[in-house]
């Protein structure tokens, strides 16, 4: 857990009593991510995103991200992945990180701009955000086939719990999974941010070359925001079930696009948002 | 609720049976903070933020939003707030809203820009984030004499339970309060976003001239970021009450700045992580 929590002094008040003890706590440190790329006159370097994130799994991090938004297509636009610049005080952390891209990627570097802006890819309305995603490359989902057993999205919230390992020692850490129709976790991560979570995940996933990712769901500890849809969405899977609520922006983006959406997965019970034929 | 909540149509899973019926969801969509403010060419307009928030008090989202990054320095710098564009589809919700500033009032539109870029104000690490904190006026709380008593802090998690309509409905909201030292909510409000939360509380007391808070603390739904912390010390509140888990960066900005920091807030037990002189 080097790097994910760290133990920090406390004082523990239970009703009359008072003990000061250490604790562990999850680690939230700033990760800039910039972008080396080639432009007519050269090549260039741009600082794409700052997150909050838990140190540990920076690259992944970072090529999601950068799928997630569109601003790469493939694994195969990077060249290298390396962190820079000084490493942050105390933790010995690198906060920056740099993705070099291949000579030939093209960039949009106003829609790059406009992510700045947005922070998070919404438009001003839900409809803009929907016509954001129609024309950067997200599919509909109407044609995936795969099905998931209700025991299979049942069992989801305690194995992805059993491979929280920061979470157990802190209490402070969002998780999020890629898993199969057997039920296996097949890229599990935690974070600071569930948003970081699932780019982590989809980084490794686009590493792996299982981009799109048509027979895999992604499970959230949590709430089911409109962000983490479109992530599901521009990664191709079929299905995001979350442990608490989602929103009514997450649902609606479920529906547009097919995703089969599950909320209030507890015990045996679940609710189903949207595309339900794909619980089998 | 109208607009905080709406109902959809679900499948509820529940073992072997499944029923189709109504749900309340949290509504989440964009909002858009534009200012209007003069420069040396005359009056001019620009887009400051766009955030996934639920509709509903949105002039007090975007009073505390300016406020706690440092773009407005008190109330008397606002002329007039209005929401403006269109509605959006099918909500009737504007999702825009526009910031008249008085004449005179100086914005620095290069620090806006780094604002839109960072996100959250967010440094490139911890300490480029503490300096920014410093020199953008935040104080160092030493001095603030407030006590709150452990009844006090412990009765807080249900009274703002108590206090949250839309998460009753809907399970989908975070929700933010300030107490004074009787214990009693002063201003509280839910929101998809904690951090919205937290800045319509800001926005409402700095309407109300309640600005510095020194004598009212905070009390937030789930986890404490460095990002709600930093809000806090802007509006100088000398303590910053969390239900769940406080961050790494969350912790070394209250010891820096010397606010009191209590955290996994449940029945008579918490912990308190910085300046426990004030839990009396």
């Amino acid at each position: 857990m080097s790097g994910s929590s760290l133990a920090t002094s406390i004082n523990k008040i239970s009703g009359n009593s008072q003990t000061v003890r250490d604790d562990q706590v999850a680690v939230e440190e700033p990760l800039e991510i910039r972008l080396g790329f080639e432009t007519d006159s050269g090549r260039t370097e741009s600082s794409v995103s700052i997150t909050m994130r838990t140190p540990g799994d920076d690259a992944e991090l970072a090529i999601g991200f950068l799928f997630t938004e569109a601003i790469i297509q493939s694994a195969g636009d990077i060249a290298l992945v390396k962190h820079c610049g000084p490493a942050a005080p105390d933790s010995g952390n690198h906060n920056v990180i740099r993705v070099e891209l291949e000579s030939g990627v093209n960039v949009d570097l106003e829609r790059m701009q406009r992510h700045f802006y947005t922070t998070s890819s919404c438009g001003v309305c839900g409809k803009t955000s929907l016509e954001a995603l129609r024309t950067c490359g997200a599919a509909q989902q109407t044609d995936i086939a795969t099905r998931f057993s209700k025991a299979v999205v049942t069992a989801l919230p305690e194995r992805l719990r059993a491979a929280q390992a920061t979470f157990a020692a802190t209490g402070g850490l969002h998780a999020a999974a890629a898993f199969n129709t057997a039920g296996e976790l097949v890229a599990c991560y935690e974070d600071i941010g569930r948003h970081n979570a699932v780019d982590k995940v989809v980084g490794e996933l686009l590493s792996q070359g299982l981009i799109p990712a048509t027979e895999l769901g992604l499970i959230v500890s949590g709430r089911a925001s409109f962000e983490l849809m479109q992530k599901a969405v521009m990664a191709g899977m079929p299905l995001l079930a979350a442990v608490s609520a989602p929103s009514s922006l997450a649902i609606e983006l479920a529906r547009e696009f097919n995703v089969t959406l599950v909320g209030f997965l507890r015990g045996d019970t679940f609710n189903i948002y949207a595309a339900e034929e794909r619980i089998a």
